[in-house]
């Protein structure tokens, strides 16, 4: 092998550094993989209307200005977040859910007037998770502090999501007040052909009278 | 509809402002919808590990200090990028593509030793891109100033790319340098049976002698 063959080898060229680090960078986002990654970048430092200070300067802003809510956990700008700032919001029910991102589905119903409260995640032995890490201490002062008329469980229907429910409806019996947990069943639009065991013997256990 | 169901409707919860703003940034980027756009700021705002602040700086730091090589047009930190600085790189052939982004796929086979130029597009009459577009004169410049001893048309294989090589051969006869074109043929590992009808008629009239 000559030389310049060797060299050939030896240096192979690639974009600059900038370049790659941004790259990189990019392929931390979640489902990003490296040619999405290198196409978003070519795009953002080629393309006249990528502005990608734009891009800059909302990640700076949401990392600096995006905090938890002190009382629900969910996000907030400044103390409260926009929804334990509504002072029209009159129900006394909380909502329990596992974290922050579960919130949002369940108000976009629009169904749900109360509060909310985010563990911040749900007892995992397996992961080293237990009741002290979760918000627990937290929901029970609020249950008594605020006077709550309801404490509505909406956590996964999973193993875990059982085992949290389980735990919390124990530790909350002490207070008196009524604990709940949204329902199991057929999902909207599906067939009982494509229902799993376990979710049609939830659907037939938790059946309701219709009619007069 | 009592005042409680109408200020439902009216009062829509959603996340906070720079977070709503990071999620309509991100959807800019190539292929990201609205979910997966969410799903990225969500991970963005509450990772421990997603460090918001890197991906910012990586994208102020390539919208800085990359640029376009005043020789051939690829991406340069700096004046020349880093295949003009190369000084062990011999070559006096220019081989000419439409965009920088075409220049690392030729330079990954490892297979040419000489400059690029990139023309920043190609000839589209339709689309308003006419020779003046395109960087034609400061290829004719470089052809003699250089001593060029060949000039390759490394162009798309289509109308566009077509017209664009027709072009140039003619502007450069005057220079007395030998134009050549990359081939046209099957591609690496493609079957007959899966080449179309253009393809298989450029691949018969490119024919090469085999054997001694």
């Amino acid at each position: 092998m000559s030389v310049a063959e060797s060299a050939v080898i030896v240096k192979s060229i690639d974009y600059p550094e900038p370049f790659c680090e941004l790259v990189r960078q990019l392929r931390r986002l979640p489902s990003v993989g490296p040619r999405s990654a290198e196409r978003m970048a070519l795009w953002l430092t080629t393309s006249a209307d990528a502005r990608p200070d734009l891009l800059a300067g909302a990640l700076v802003d949401a990392a600096q200005r995006i905090s938890k809510c002190g009382r629900c956990g969910f996000f907030a700008v400044g103390d409260l977040c926009e929804i334990c700032a509504d002072a029209g919001r009159s129900g006394r029910e909380i909502c329990v859910v596992e974290t922050a991102t579960d919130i949002l589905p369940i108000e976009r119903t629009g169904i749900f007037r109360g509060s909310y409260h985010a563990l911040g995640g749900r007892l995992a032995p397996l992961d080293n998770v237990g009741p002290e890490d979760l918000r627990i201490g937290t929901l029970l002062t609020r249950v008594s502090a605020e006077g709550a008329t309801e404490v509505i469980l909406a956590l996964s229907a999973d193993v875990e999501g059982e085992a949290t429910a389980n735990y919390l409806s124990d530790v909350l019996r002490v207070t008196g007040v009524p604990v709940t947990r949204i329902a199991q069943g057929l999902p909207a639009g599906g067939g009982l052909e494509h229902a799993d065991q376990l979710t049609l013997q939830r659907a037939m256990t938790g059946r309701r009278s219709v009619g007069a």
